[in-house]
C-alpha cells in the first residue's frame, strides 16, 4: 500500500531527510520540521519535502531526533494530532516507557516504534539519500496496545522506503541490538582504545583483522553515548557475561590452562557461523581468492571485467593495500565451486592470483 | 641480495609451502621436510621445492611449525648444521627463551626469529601461494646476540618473498602483536560468543558492523590457543586493562553516569585514527559512496569500468548484500575531494549512488 500523506518528518538529519527523500520519490507529500531551520532548508533543497505549512495536519509522523529527545517528541506528536506516530531510534523500550508516562492510553495506541538498520559514519541532512534504506532490515516494534491500522501504516512506510520490515516486541528488539550492535560497538571501542595508548611504531603490524574489529569505533561518540544510555539493561547483562569471560581468560593464562581458552575460542567460532548469510538464505560455501592489482584507476575495473567474462559472480570484495608500494591485494569471495575455474582463467589473462 | 640455498623449510603447511614457492620462483633451491610426508608431496607438487635429500646441508633453515613445536624444531636445526635459522611463528620471546635453554651460546647467534603478517583463514599446503607475502609487513626480530650476517640472511629471505622487513626486538614484537592481533582476536571471539547464545531470530538485525567485528573469530581455535598460550605476559596486561574498562562501563551504566562511557568512546575513536594509513603514509581524507548494484556477473565490472572512465581511484570497496533480493549495495571509498565528481558522473551513467 502506498503511504497516505501528508507525512510529517520531525528532525531533518541523516535518517529524517532520507525518509523524506524516499517518500517524496514515491509520490507522498512530506512536511519537515527541525529545531535547526537550516536543516529544513538543506533537506528541502535535496528533495525531501517542504517546511511544515502552518496548521497542516499529518496522517503519519516520523520522529527522527537524537535518542535523548525522542520520547518527548513522540509524546508531543501523539498529543498534537490524531496521526499515527513512529520513530527511527536505535532503542525501543526506554522511550516507550517514557512516552507511556506522558500521554493517555488512547493516544498511545497510535504509537508504533521502529528502527531501520541503516546509517552512515557521517551524519546530518547532507549525508542523506533516498536509497539509504534499500534492501535493509527495518525493525517494526509495536507495543501491546498498538492498533493494527497503526502497525500497517508503519509497515507501509518501511516498504515505501525500500526496506524489509521485521517484527519485534520493543524488549526483544533491544535485547537483539544489544548483542548485534551495542556490545560490538563498545568492545570495538575498547580494542581501539588500547591502540591509542600504543607506541606508534608498534602499529605498523596492524593487519586487516584489527582494522575490521575497530572500524565501527570510529562512529560519533556523542550519538553512541545516548544509544548506550538508553539500553543499559540488556547491555549490562551482556557486559557482565563479557567480564566473566575476561576473568576466565585471565585465570587460565595465569594458571597455564588451555581448556578454558579453547572453549571460548570454539564458542566464538560457532557465533560467527550463526550470523545469517547476507542473502538471508542458508550459508553457501564460499572461498576467498587473492589477486595482486596495481593501485591505479582502471586496473580494478579491468580485473572485474575479466571476472565478468569468466562468468564468476563476486560475492564480496576487499582491497588490502601494500604498505610500501602503490599496489593492492584484492580479496574476491566467490562460490567455492567456481574457484578452480576462476584461478585458471585469471592466470590465463595474466593476473597473479591465489587462494 | 638473492637468498643463498639450499634453504630447508621445516613444516610444509600454509606458511612453509608459501615460502618454498616464493623462493623456488626466485631461483633458490628449496628442500622440504614435514612430520606428515603427505604435506611434502603436496608442497612438491605445488612447486615449493623437493623432499630433503639425505645428508643435504642447508645454508638457511626456515622453521614453519605450530607454536607448540617451534622451539624444539629451532633448537634441533641450530644443532644439526651451521645454517642460519629463522622461524615464522606469531610470538617471539617465549620460544627464544626455550631455545636459549636448549642450545649453546655460539649456536644461538645463528638464530633470528621472524613473523610474516600474512595468512589465511584456511590452513595446510593447498592454501599456499608464492604471492602470499607480497607487500605484507614481515617482522624481523633478532635477539641481542644474533650476528649481522644472520640478520642479513633473514632480511634477504623476507625481500625474496616480496614482503617488507620491519625490525623489532622479540619483546617489542610480542607487545605489538598482543595489541594489534591477539587482543582483537580474543575480544572478537567474546563478541561472537554472545551471538552463539542468541535466539536465531534476533540475528536478522546483524549489520556490517558486527560482521566486521567478529570476522577473525572464525580462525582456527587450535592454532589460536597455541598463539595465546605463547604470549600470556603481554596479553594478560592488556586483558587486565580491558577488565578495568568493562568494570568502568558497568559502574557507569548502573549509576546512570555518561562521562565514563563518553571517555571510553572518545579514546576508542582516537585509537581508530592511530592505525597507519594502508599506504603507510599519512592518513588521507576519504569518503564512502554507496551504489546499488544488481547481484549478477558483470554488473560490478560495469560499475568499476565506469569509475575508471570517470578517472576516480577506488581506495577500498565493500559489498553489502540485500538480505531479500539478489542486489547489493557497494561501498566505494574514494578521496574526499573526488566525491562530488564521482556522484555526478555515476548519476549521469544511470547508477543510483549516494554518500
Amino acid at each position: 500500500m502506498p503511504v497516505t500523506g501528508p507525512v510529517l518528518v520531525v528532525g531533518a538529519g541523516l535518517l529524517g531527510t532520507s525518509v523524506g527523500m524516499a517518500l517524496t520519490r514515491a509520490g507522498t507529500e512530506v512536511h519537515l520540521s527541525d529545531v535547526h531551520p537550516a536543516n529544513v532548508r538543506t533537506a528541502t533543497a535535496l528533495g525531501a519535502g517542504r517546511a511544515r505549512p502552518p496548521g497542516a495536519v499529518p496522517a503519519l509522523v516520523v520522529v527522527a531526533v537524537p535518542p535523548d529527545h525522542l520520547a518527548a517528541c513522540v509524546a508531543a506528536a501523539l498529543e498534537e494530532s490524531d496521526a499515527v506516530v513512529t520513530d527511527v531510534g536505535s532503542v525501543k523500550s526506554a522511550p516507550l516507557a517514557t512516552v507511556r508516562g506522558l500521554v493517555d492510553a488512547t493516544a498511545l495506541t497510535r504509537y508504533v516504534g521502529s528502527h531501520p538498520m541503516a546509517g552512515s559514519e557521517r551524519s546530518g541532512p547532507l549525508a542523506a539519500s533516498a536509497a539509504l534504506f534499500e534492501g535493509r532490515p527495518w525493525a517494526v516494534a509495536p507495543h501491546g496496545a498498538s492498533t493494527e491500522p497503526a502497525i500497517r501504516a508503519v509497515t507501509d512506510l518501511v516498504l515505501a522506503c525500500g526496506a524489509t520490515p521485521v517484527r519485534f516486541t520493543p524488549d526483544e528488539h533491544d535485547r537483539a541490538v544489544a548483542r548485534t550492535s551495542h556490545l560490538p560497538h563498545l568492545l570495538a571501542a575498547l580494542v581501539a582504545g588500547r591502540l591509542s595508548d600504543a607506541p606508534r611504531e608498534h602499529l605498523v603490524l596492524s593487519g586487516q583483522g584489527v582494522r575490521d574489529v575497530t572500524r565501527i569505533a570510529g562512529g560519533d561518540p556523542a550519538l553512541w553515548q545516548q544509544i548506550i544510555a538508553a539500553n543499559t539493561g540488556a547491555l549490562s547483562e551482556l557486559l557482565r557475561d563479557v567480564r566473566d569471560d575476561v576473568d576466565t581468560l585471565l585465570g587460565a593464562l595465569a594458571a597455564g590452562e588451555r581448556g578454558p581458552v579453547a572453549a571460548l575460542l570454539d564458542r566464538g567460532r560457532r557465533g560467527t557461523s550463526a550470523i545469517p548469510a547476507k542473502h538471508g538464505g542458508p550459508p553457501r560455501p564460499e572461498t576467498t581468492v587473492y589477486v595482486v592489482v596495481p593501485d591505479t584507476p582502471g586496473e580494478l575495473a579491468r580485473l572485474l571485467a575479466h571476472t565478468g567474462e569468466i562468468g564468476v559472480n563476486i560475492e564480496d570484495l576487499r582491497i588490502d593495500h601494500d604498505p610500501d608500494r602503490e599496489a593492492g591485494l584484492v580479496e574476491l569471495t566467490v562460490a567455492a565451486a567456481s574457484v578452480d575455474h576462476l584461478l585458471g582463467s585469471l592466470g590465463d589473462r595474466g593476473w597473479s592470483a591465489h587462494r
